[in-house]
């Protein structure tokens, strides 16, 4: 049932943050480089026209022991529910993918600039999408209170 | 420089779309079977109070031939600009990984229902993570004239 496919990083991240801490990603602009041997700028022509692009990356530094396929407090925080691992978006999870929505600084040659980005230095990168208002949430939408409260300090340390 | 990592599905997308056709996606409702020999009803705990889910997800269909590292005219449109394979979201890309956001319809043990997953029956899925507020695009927000062109009739057939 289960099938294996192998992925090669297209790029990689390079900002001043090293260690994976949790919150105020946005105090941090990033640059992501793409592998120079494979990919030209032609790669990422037009991508200046779009305001943000959605970042594919890999949590190469998460263990295979902090890994979960079952159900968690998010963040540890017991005064949150147990919720699954595809209910959350914690780092610890199967194939170890992150996905993140960035604001576009700016495109030189293989280089994309970008504010918003929560990966360390070094992260590998997987894929760089832009983002269409087509493919943003449609219908009524609805969140459960955690997932807002647990955002809070996320991009920006309050006060 | 580049690096690579082994990815394994977590489960498939079942669906009555079986080939590949860019448009009307809302039409056929899907179901992501998560495989049952790694994962139980716990993985997908709490993702019933999201009302929206990101799906990743691999293009296995598309073959070495089809994938495109420089730039190229999205759906081979001619009176659209060529564009970089990063700035757009065709599935000729390196890594042939999708990441679409669906409607969440129902949770029911190990299967997930949605609406509107772009993706044929038997794909195999990678990841799924619930649509944060707090991660959807910030700040003032573009896009090309040709990425909302293309997506008239993608997810409903105009008419």
């Amino acid at each position: 049932m289960e099938q294996n496919f192998t992925i090669q990083s297209i790029g990689r991240v390079r900002c001043e943050r090293t260690e994976p801490i949790d919150d105020n990603w946005d105090a941090f602009p990033s640059t992501i480089e793409l592998d120079r041997a494979r990919f030209g700028h032609e790669a990422l022509l037009g991508l200046e026209s779009f305001s943000h692009v959605e970042v594919l990356y890999v949590f190469d530094q998460v263990r295979d022991e902090e890994i979960t396929a079952t159900a968690r407090h998010p963040r540890g925080r017991t005064d949150w529910p147990k919720i699954g691992i595809f209910a959350q978006r914690g780092k610890g999870r199967p194939n170890r993918i992150g996905a993140t929505i960035c604001t576009v600084v700016s495109v030189e040659g293989t280089e994309l600039r970008v504010r918003g980005l929560d990966a360390i230095d070094g992260t590998p990168v997987i894929d760089i999408k832009p983002v269409m208002s087509g493919f943003q949430p449609r219908g009524p939408f609805k969140e459960p209170d955690w997932a807002w409260e647990i955002m809070q300090g996320y991009w920006v340390t309050p006060g």
